[in-house]
């Protein structure tokens, strides 16, 4: 996507083919910085302090990790070596294991001499495959966006409703709930996203606001609180969010807060889509609300927020009283029955197991086999 | 209520009997003030720049305010002056134009040298009055409290949500939403309060958490986006939210979000309760999400933040892009189908036109021709 008119991806190999560029995403937005990734312990460090983030990007960086390792030691302990390192940086990611794990499958059985130049290639080719997912989640949501726009006569333009960060920024390119937005934004659609802060990360408002206006979506940033209202005065044509993990059976685990805005949605007929890539459904869950485990991370998400003062240093303030505790609760399950439709590469689906099965027909065979990837944005 | 295990107002007179004594809400949570307003001045600063704020406290203030101007000029012009001055501080805030109407009926009648004895005393009582109507509230409220402990077979603790600020700080004591849970504190109910954070504003963080925390009620601040999740999975007894304005059809015009909290407890069956004085019932209006508008506020309150640095100095942030819009929507409303019920000083109403005029029966002659004060937190 664009960046100041200039077409950028999260993640890239540099002009002397070895070196990989990133984005310091924890600067964002109110600072650009890209970085020059040249060994093994700056990959980790990359993705250990969230310069990185969100599942896809995490396992190309991982995959680039192990390029930049396998450069300064191709033995089979280094290979080990490299393997532990990354799988240390956020050890709850699954897409960093599932990265880690395809490379060192491809890696074993290499001469050491080989293995450099095979992992280069296999980096590559995981970011052009996520680049391939996403924009066949674009192509796919897109017909959703042409459609509202032509319930509304093509006057005005669509108002689409976003939760959180499933931007490009989260993956290599495209995103997933931001793919559908681009497509359609590229075709000349006129539309608006609607972008909610999200506490308490604020990645909709760091992170989603950036991305849209330096793409030159039009949008607006709101508390998280205003989406209900929105609704309820037919502000808002259709939602999209993404999911951090989705059951066969069509429940979504995604950012904090998506239930509520799912709701919100039912209540006045507004329809509500979740894009994901088909790698992360898990084919082994039946009920979200029940299966799937919701991370607490530290109170200080909640109780702190940093922003950029007047004088442009990046503070970080404390938001409640000294002696009031704070709950952070990372993600919540928005059940299937709330879900209108689930945007994947090879189309959309009902959320449903049958609806999933239509579109995956070879799960039917192995559905308890499976081992998903999972996003965090 | 208690601050540090002193009984407090958020007004008083002080022991020379003249000046008035308020908590400048504005540095809440981090650092207690106290001031002394002498002149109508200053009673008008406080209300204009928020020192006190919350539609019962505005009212009482303004009545102070008036009885300030009284010792300065109790002639028919200072009178004049004085009413126009105060209104001017928040032109909106009906409370406000209540109590300043009522001191003028009161005591334009009088001789200027009876004036100024006249108003301390009527406010005075305009303070007890609405101390009497919360304390009120708190009786009606506390059954459905301990209703809830004794479903849990008086085991653990009754965990209710909140949002916004409805407590003692919005009002002369007691609050309003809170006034039920401060009462079954004092019964010794074993209970704890989920303290939305509720942006833009963060009245909760700021203002909820630190009075629940002063008079030693166990809370958790979260953000926004987690009482679906905690509903979902049984942490949440009951809700009870305050409100700006009520339709006599039961809906509920609150601080944005207060919907989508609704539609969480509805979609859990957790009883959702809104506590109101009711001299705010609008007997006037039947829909509220069509009749009620709402309030748009300045975009810097969603785009920018104030907190406490780690070097003790208040900061303001800026938390979004500096080229991304932001809309700023103060109030929501909540329909009566989501409302488990209305707890007025008189008893807890079911949320609809023949619920509120079996506690009002006196309004079914009069329901068209009354002046509602409207709460605004």
């Amino acid at each position: 996507m664009l960046v100041a008119g200039r077409a950028m991806r999260t993640i890239w190999l540099e002009d002397d083919g070895a070196s990989v560029g990133i984005i310091d995403q924890t600067v964002l937005p109110h600072t650009l910085v890209t970085l020059k990734l040249t060994k093994l312990d700056e990959a980790a460090h990359a993705i250990r302090s969230m310069q990185v983030r969100g599942a896809p990007l995490i396992g190309a960086a991982a995959a680039y990790g192990m390029a930049l390792a396998m450069r300064e030691n191709a033995s089979d302990a280094g290979l080990e070596a490299a393997s532990k390192t990354l799988l240390a940086t956020r050890p709850t990611a699954v897409n960093l294991r599932w990265a880690i794990e395809d490379m060192r499958r491809l890696l074993q059985p290499l001469a050491p001499t080989a293995r450099s130049a095979a992992a280069y290639k296999r980096a590559a080719e995981i970011c052009d495959e996520d680049v391939a997912i996403n924009r066949g989640i674009a192509a796919a949501g897109l017909p959703l966006i042409e459609t509202a726009w032509a319930k509304k006569g093509k006057q005005g333009r669509v108002e689409i409703l976003t939760h959180c960060n499933a931007g490009w920024l989260a993956t290599v390119d495209w995103g997933t709930a931001l793919a559908p937005i681009y497509m359609a934004h590229e075709r000349k659609i006129p539309l608006h996203v609607w972008v909610d802060e999200t506490r308490p990360r604020n990645q909709g408002a760091s992170l989603t606001a950036w991305e849209l206006g330096q793409h030159g979506v039009s949008h607006t940033v709101i508390a998280d609180n205003a989406g209900g209202h929105l609704m309820q005065h037919g502000q808002v044509d259709l939602c999209i969010v993404g999911t951090d993990r989705t059951t066969a059976s069509g429940d979504v685990a995604n950012k904090i807060g998506t239930y509520l805005k799912a709701l919100a949605a039912h209540d006045n007929n507004v329809p509500f889509y979740v894009a994901l890539p088909s790698p992360t459904i898990d084919w082994t869950l039946d009920d979200g609300v029940k299966q799937i485990p919701i991370e607490e991370r530290d109170a200080s998400e909640v109780t702190h927020i940093a922003g950029r003062a007047d004088n442009g240093a990046t503070v970080r303030v404390q938001l409640t009283p000294a002696n009031s505790p704070a709950a952070n609760y990372a993600f919540d399950v928005t059940p299937a029955r709330l879900v209108t439709g689930l945007i994947t590469e090879r189309g959309v689906a009902k959320a449903s197991r049958e609806g999933l099965l239509d579109l995956f027909p070879e799960m039917k065979e192995n559905a308890r086999a499976n081992n998903p990837r999972v996003l965090s944005f």
